[in-house]
């Protein structure tokens, strides 16, 4: 997700491996957010990929990208897949056997989604000690696990439900760029595992996080509160602080599980 | 000239005096000459520079940048001029009191050009003992010191050669950024103090040279002594090389006045 000028560099300083990044997503088309992708197509053109890539952001970003390779010459080796956000709702993006990826509407100076990663529920355990006095086929085991009911030898159905039970709470990941505060993406971003929020300010400069549309410590805090999310991550900060603890300590004080989103640090959903 | 990925951050470390910077050179629009430029202009907006910049580049860059301009809605505070370059022979580009820079065609896979850049010769030194014998008014001291011809009190011709001379020799420095080697150029940077010419490859990869339109060390050098330039720096240097010392010896065979065009280093001409 986003991608400003160095981000190669930054992905070869962490060992990012290059090769299983095959969706990007873009939120808005500030330059700290998109810069570095242009370098990164052309590299991965250099470094021979052929599995295609799909980018997800504002629909101009298309054309940003098509100009450069037209002035370049440069023909890509990769199939290079757009799919253009809209800042009007939540829109299913991707989905595959795991995850389902939306966009929802931030609200900032220009048009701007968060994105939402929501895990699927994995196979179902069979409750063995309540099949057992049941006569069904173990060909339909694999179709209980997928949730899916069944009929036994006798006709009889048998639902998934009563026969198997979810393994764990399927994860849910919430990615809120730039915005200012506003309580609408609260109910995209519910019950959220982990949930990143902007933080480029104190609330003692609230005037110029409402001027600029971005948001303070203590508001990322209260949407985080308000979204009930299990915790938060805040980032984006201005280049003023030169100590981040101040932000962490504002955020904590209405919402104690609050993370610092520092360069290089991995957090696990 | 030419402003890559990265660029601000070398700015940054290198402690390069950033509103000193009034024009820019872009040689042409293979990523690793300009892909920083964006970046490097949005910042200068949000540092709010006023003063005026000028970017010297092939016609499609001016498009490149104002799409970006205009995805994040930048109106910049600051006038942004950009003045077309072309690949088809020695165009002045900027001129002042004190230099000439012209463009020159280089031959690469898309519209290239090199940059030349010819100090102005300085106020000439008067001969005061020639002078002395004369009836030369003082207020023709200026004029006879710009090199311009004066008349004395009996209307007699003085040239300005006769009774000034030259101060030095006015420097020239010629940068050839990506080219195939051709000795088109030599008529461009001949007697250059100091030449940078790319060397992206041993010579033992001459065909991977020239399959690329890049240049060897040995090409370089050959170029060097054609033109008769007084120092050649190298660089451009392929990733291949973890040792930059083999293409500094493979120049020095043909051209011993060569210096490698270290990141960091400061060479003056």
């Amino acid at each position: 997700m986003d991608c400003g000028e160095g981000t190669q560099q930054r992905m070869m300083q962490y060992k990012v491996k290059w090769f299983r990044i095959d969706h990007i997503f873009i939120s808005h088309l500030h330059g700290d957010h998109y810069y570095g992708l242009i370098g990164l197509l052309t590299t991965y053109n250099l470094l021979k990929r052929l599995q295609p890539l799909t980018i997800y952001a504002p629909a101009l970003l298309k054309d940003i990208i098509e100009i450069q390779l037209r002035a370049s010459n440069t023909k890509l080796n990769y199939e290079l897949h757009f799919k253009e956000t809209k800042d009007d709702g939540l829109h299913l993006l991707f989905e595959n056997d795991y995850v389902e990826i939306f966009s929802f509407p931030l609200e900032h100076k220009i048009p701007t989604t968060g994105f939402l990663f929501k895990q699927k529920a994995g196979l179902r355990k069979l409750l063995v000690e309540k099949l057992e006095g049941m006569d069904v086929d173990k060909s339909n085991y694999k179709s209980l696990k997928e949730g899916k009911d069944i009929t036994d030898r006798n006709n009889n159905i048998i639902k998934a439900e009563e026969v198997t039970e979810s393994v764990s709470h399927p994860k849910i990941y919430a990615f809120c760029s730039d915005t200012i505060y506003t309580e609408s993406i609260v109910e995209y971003i519910r019950e959220a595992d982990l949930l990143y929020h902007e933080s480029t300010y104190l609330h003692e400069s609230l005037n110029r996080a409402i001027e600029t549309k971005h948001s303070t410590a203590l508001q990322a805090a209260q949407i985080a509160k308000l979204a009930n999310v299990k915790r938060l991550l805040i980032g984006h900060f201005s280049s003023r602080y030169l100590h981040l603890s101040i932000l962490l300590e504002e955020s904590k004080t209405v919402f104690e599980n609050t993370e610092l989103a520092i360069e290089g640090e991995v957090f696990r959903v």
